[in-house]
């Protein structure tokens, strides 16, 4: 026990973060790739999202009982609260996948997002596990370059998905509902490069 | 008349710009229970979007003017215009019902939404009332967990509402209309919830 | 050479950004207005985007690069995102007009949000060009006030359009696509607002 704070914990936590992340992402990519979305599979994500919430929380408890912090208290707050955004809108998928009750959800858009969510969500990982040692810049940098790449793909990938939507699907309710679909899970990889952009904040704060 | 800037008159804007929040909210729900709604409704929220408008530029102004802050300068600014974004969003509401000609606007789920839209714009009012004493932590925390609550109420609520409307509802334009009518309801709850949020790093940054 | 960095070259930099926007809502705005709007548009549109990046991540680079600056380090980074935005949602309009095969766009609705986009983004490059010297603080709110009024115009504008679009469209699908349309073209004033505000808080910081 000394005076000064263990301050990795801020980071072996964003860890933790990520890692739930990664797995709702995987939960759900697999999902789809069966083409069997039932409740099990919505309570089953819902849970990442509540385990996610509990790491924030508990993130923002240490904030409230540390001193010290490693980097500024405001960026750890703003880095938690990205972070878990990006579980939020996994489960946003999930949620509209039930609600529209899409119940055979293989679609090769969706699979083609999903396995991008699931690598920003692993470079997003591997981002704050260097953050540790902020003299890894360069390193953490390459992540995040890696997640704006991801970004650009999800428009392009975006595009494309709601070009053919357009063209093949006649039925104004169904293409209310997928437009939507694409639309939340282009939106998870925004939340990933938010987080990147954050990241390089804090960079620009202590380099 | 003394050197020091009488710090208490943020907070009492904060509180005013919070109360006339709360009556517009009061209003629109009114209005659709009452299932009435005319161009003189839409004319009274303006109004209150209005006055919000106003107290926010007040608080600027006197940002400009004041040497010594009992808060940071940059979260007063945040902060109000985040309170601000209530009013504006219960006007987006009143906007889409005129614009979309509901002149009826009578439905179980919108009335459940803005009878939580007053509750959450009065806890954002509690919240804000005893940041004049920032000691008092504790009571501020607990009205940003019922703001929480009320935003996950509001999701719940939107599932429900949409998932209802997808099965009983034919018309895809009629669809349209009330899907985004209950996204925006469920916004401000979102933003009271970004309210929270800031509150919150107030009270970490001063902890 | 002197060990005091020239510190006006972000200034010149948020200038550039701010041309580039300007220029691509010219191409966009005149494009519509001849009612052509081919493959070679959405090429064009896209190089200013990538331009506007381009000069981003010079901006951010020189941050990297830079010991004093000449007002905060987070400003400038928040600055250049939001400039960077504008232009970036030049290219969502330019995008969807693409994707939804809207190759005839002329629309009195469409063209009059655009000549309200060529205004407010002149009124940022103004505004970011007097940042320079920051004394000028009342000429510089003065264009914060004009972006501002382009803001509550285009609100105007999308209530309008919209209004009309589901009063004479009965085509779902159609109505779908305007209304995306204008909603993009409406969120590119409020971007033009965020910078407004970001500027307001600037002066705010050193006032």
């Amino acid at each position: 026990m000394g005076l000064i704070p263990k301050e990795t914990k801020f980071f072996d936590l964003f860890e933790s973060q990520t890692e739930n992340a990664i797995k709702a992402a995987e939960f759900l990519r697999d999902s789809v790739k069966n083409n069997k979305f039932d409740d099990s599979c919505v309570k089953k994500i819902k849970e990442f999202e509540h385990e996610g919430d509990t790491i924030n929380h508990e993130i923002i408890d240490k904030l409230n009982a540390t001193f010290i912090t490693p980097i500024d208290r405001e960026d750890i707050h703003k880095l938690a609260g990205e972070i878990d955004d990006i579980c939020d809108l996994i489960n946003v998928i999930s949620n509209r996948l039930h609600v529209y009750k899409i119940e055979n959800p293989k679609d090769p858009y969706l699979e083609e997002f999903l396995a991008n969510i699931v690598e920003s969500a692993t470079a997003v990982n591997h981002a704050v596990k260097n953050l540790k040692d902020i003299k890894r810049t360069r390193r953490i940098l390459e992540y995040c370059i890696e997640i704006n790449r991801l970004e650009n793909a999800g428009d392009s990938l975006r595009e494309k998905a709601i070009t053919d939507l357009f063209e093949k699907e006649k039925d104004p309710v169904k293409i209310i509902k997928w437009k939507e679909i694409y639309e939340v899970a282009e939106t998870v990889l925004d939340t990933c490069e938010h987080v990147a952009k954050t990241i390089e904040e804090i960079l620009v704060k202590n380099g």
